[in-house]
């Protein structure tokens, strides 16, 4: 603060006003996503937002209601209580308390590294996965059906029951939404404004359609034609909440709680991490895990609602110009002007305008980009993609997530499971060695060079000691076998008593091992084991000092010797 | 078998003959700790023996009941059925058959390569917990308590229950057995036989035991003074049975199955593997399992108890001269004669015989100087060893299975999650290129040359990413970013996407990314991605060659290209 710069405020003002006027949509949209009532949404983006500025380190991330966690709170509280009784709400302020308190300690814990445990395509699939669910969920809400029909054939004949007027409306918002998320920027560019100004204007079109909405329901007295309204809000800021907790519900809170946890930090941080390469910043993870920390704890103490970095509200922020936090302080300032001025207006909404907001902002989030590219770059990342947004959209969040993380680690260990172990000669007339079957190269015929191109581990020493041994059948004249260990890492304890074993049979056949370009961390690991100080005949820096020694020793008497 | 010698029949004969009569106490010790009639455990020396011979790749593995399949029908069924009553043998025959199912299509699938995901640690850790397990069992039948008291404080009073009969029988069994394992053989060598003789003399000590025992309940009437004896053994060769599945139950134990199959297959691989390394011959991990599973059948359908190579067994078959499967078949023979003449007999045999036998072959399994070389090796392998057999002693041997090989998993994965990254340098007047943190090199001050040593995956990006910024900040000249992916074996997507990210954010500040050593199999999955096509500037075949060329180019004009 005591850094604060004069010319930074103009900037953090207009951001601050535009990203709080463009959150009162999309913030009340997503406590209904969340089943929770509409002004929860509206008080979650005001303590957290302070919270945030308090203790992370991104100086744009906007924090608040997301569709994900919004989706996330739904879900995991779903088996535990109805949605919109008494006993959801207090689940759900304890669900962000207990997150908060979660990502709190992990950032003290310094356990930010956790996160890097869910790779892209997991998170890929679980947006993806997650979206799908959302666009369901909000589709008949849209489309003036009450609920989907439980039996899928019955669907043309409930069809009967929809309210055309809600269709109508939903229609007309829908593509309105979509021509402000396409063009409108380009159209009011046209008409002389700035691209900048004419790119946030677009960004405030789903204000006009909750004006006209509620204009709309006054003048034509929409609710009694049928129209779902929003319903009554209470005037004023949220009164801090504070109850003592149940504790059987806190245990069943728990994984839930660190789950999201888990998700708002991921989404969060990559955000931020986009953000701040765009403003040439950098980071620190551990911060923002405090940061939302403090975030969840404010959404908790003001009604309830899990909060996160939003990748639209960062965007519109940045763009805006924000410089510094008090962008989100201003952005909290206007949620709180408008709360006790006309948030009781907002009773006059009607849902579908909330759902088609939810709507045009989550479809984007179905990335078949993603799943492209992971596919073709490689099989098992695309599986692991799309097995995760499975398993989110049949198995639901927790079990999706698990699943995809799980495949993951296996596809990852059955990677290094089938290790590319090369034989190796030199190139002619220099000192560079490569792989036989892939270019023209000189070998010793009593000296064969393995290069092992993974580390030795667990999961690979059989298939490593198995391409050795059939390297061993191919080259029959083989005195001595040469393991270039400049790709291993890593040997661990396994691969060890493998590589013991296999120098004690080589020996009893009369073969010495010796090995080259062991790497600095290993050959600490290992300089104490009987494998390198008995079993190993010679260890040289190189292969090229390894083939001018062995290649001149032809004529080896038989013996039995380390050496 | 048409290839079969006759110079191999001698020591056939005497390994089946010896091998035989070692496994009688064995057998019914075994049976004991499953829960099951003593009888069964002969019955399963049979079918096992000629249904591996069929099809085994080992020449001198030994299969039967052996006490890990003892212990494990034991826990694993302990939640089905009350052990000894009929539902409980039943189970233990299927439990013995589908494992033996499971072998089988294992092996036709060829998924012996499975079983590398239970590393040394976890198996050795496995082991020892259920050794401990074992001993706790048998201990009370050895001290002559009816069991262990619920409450540790009782042991005291219940001591007073005890039998001091069955306690002295007990510690003389187990003198003369710990005597005989130590130094029977030396003393029978210094009274002139020769050591392999008195060697095998010294394994068959515990028919000495069970002679004794037998002939002093038959002279003393030992039962009426509260020794308990085996009880009823019916004279003759097992029946073959066949029952009707129940499916429910089957269910129930498709995941003990599945976990016997594993542990009796990695168990008696290892065990296949180093007595063929003793006699320089091979085995097909495949044809194992297809062997083993034959085993099982035959065990299941001969009454029913899950058998597995044991490592004695067959160590006392390769040191009585084993050359063929055929000294199985004639330990099977044997076996078959006993059943059929002299077996009824064992029904005098004390239990406690049968208790001390267990102990004394399961105490060397707890494996102290493996977790001793473990520590040493490295603490992360010390701790999946000690919590695999923490786990096999708290929470059973399925938990305990499964923690050890997540904790394996994991710290494979967190180990690849802090990978090391060096800044390298010229080794001055060579091509050789060091770390500059260990040795005395040459660099170049606008040249930044970094060696990545760990494949770029997602447990690690955001490491590896850090480590680049660090090292940026400390060499704040850089113009030029050379990585070297010599120890990089595979980039996955969520590598890809940070890379990719990087290079722009060095782009943006003016600095060019290369690479150099890129692996053959790296560059086929790189090379059509945008990375390497568009962003990269330039990529070398050596350090030697990138340091050369980009050592020259000290006044590059400032430029925004990817050449």
């Amino acid at each position: 603060m005591r850094h604060y710069r004069r010319a930074w405020l103009a900037g953090d003002l207009t951001a601050g006003l535009v990203v709080g006027i463009m959150i009162i949509p999309q913030s009340m949209a997503y406590a209904m996503l969340a089943g929770l009532p509409v002004q929860i949404g509206l008080y979650a983006s005001i303590l957290p937002l302070i919270g945030y500025a308090l203790l992370g380190s991104s100086m744009t991330l906007s924090v608040g209601p997301v569709a994900v966690t919004g989706l996330m709170t739904a879900t995991l509280l779903a088996p535990l209580a109805t949605a919109g009784s008494a006993d959801y709400l207090q689940l759900a302020i304890w669900l962000a308390l207990l997150s908060g308190g979660m990502l709190l300690a992990f950032g003290l814990l310094r356990l930010g590294f956790l996160a890097n445990f869910l790779s892209h395509p997991v998170i890929s699939g679980f947006i993806s996965g997650a979206a799908i669910l959302i666009v369901l969920s909000q589709l008949p809400k849209m489309l003036g059906l009450a609920a989907w029909p439980d039996d899928p054939l019955t669907l043309s004949s409930s069809w009967d029951n929809s309210n055309s007027l809600v269709l109508a409306m939903g229609l007309t918002a829908l593509c309105w939404l979509i021509y402000a998320r396409s063009r409108l920027a380009a159209h009011l560019g046209a008409l002389g404004l700035s691209a900048t100004v004419a790119g946030l204007l677009a960004r405030l079109a789903p204000i006009l359609v909750v004006v006209l909405g509620v204009v709309l329901t006054l003048l034509a007295d929409l609710p009694s034609h049928g129209v779902p309204v929003v319903g009554e809000i209470p005037a004023g800021l949220p009164a801090l909440v504070w109850q003592p907790p149940d504790l059987s519900a806190l245990r069943s809170l728990l994984l839930p709680a660190a789950l999201i946890s888990l998700v708002s930090f991921v989404e969060s941080v990559s955000i931020a991490q986009s953000l701040a390469r765009r403003k040439r910043q950098s980071i620190d993870p551990d911060r923002e895990l405090l940061g939302l920390g403090a975030a969840n704890i404010g959404a908790g103490l003001s009604g309830g609602f899990a909060v996160c970095g939003g990748f639209s509200r960062s965007s519109v922020n940045i763009e805006a110009g924000a410089n510094t936090p008090l962008a989100g302080v201003i952005s909290a300032l206007v949620i709180g002007l408008i709360l006790i001025s006309i948030a009781p207006l907002f009773a006059w909404l009607p849902q579908v305008v909330l759902a088609v907001v939810i709507l045009v902002a989550v479809v984007p989030l179905v990335d078949l980009a993603s799943l492209r590219r992971a596919w073709r770059y490689d099989r098992a990342e695309g599986l692991t993609l799309l097995s995760t947004a499975a398993g989110v959209l049949v198995l639901g969040i927790e079990a999706g997530i698990v699943l995809g993380v799980c495949f993951a680690i296996v596809a990852q260990l059955w990677r290094g499971s089938r290790p590319h172990v090369a034989v190796v000669g030199r190139v002619p007339d220099t000192h560079y060695f490569r792989n036989t079957k892939r270019h023209l190269v000189e070998t010793e015929p009593h000296l064969l060079a393995l290069r092992i191109d993974e580390n030795i581990f667990f999961a690979n020493t059989k298939a490593v000691e198995q391409a050795i041994s059939q390297a061993l059948a191919e080259y029959p004249d083989t005195r001595e076998v040469l393991l270039i260990l400049s790709a291993v890492n890593h040997i661990d304890s396994t691969g060890l008593d493998m590589l013991s074993e296999l120098t004690e049979g080589l020996r009893e056949r009369d073969i010495r091992l010796h090995l080259a370009e062991v790497k600095g961390p290993v050959m600490d690991q290992l300089q104490h084991t009987d494998w390198i100080r008995q079993q190993i005949a010679q260890v040289f820096p190189s292969t090229d000092i390894a083939f001018n020694t062995l290649g001149k020793v032809r004529d080896r008497a038989p013996e039995h010797s380390g050496e």
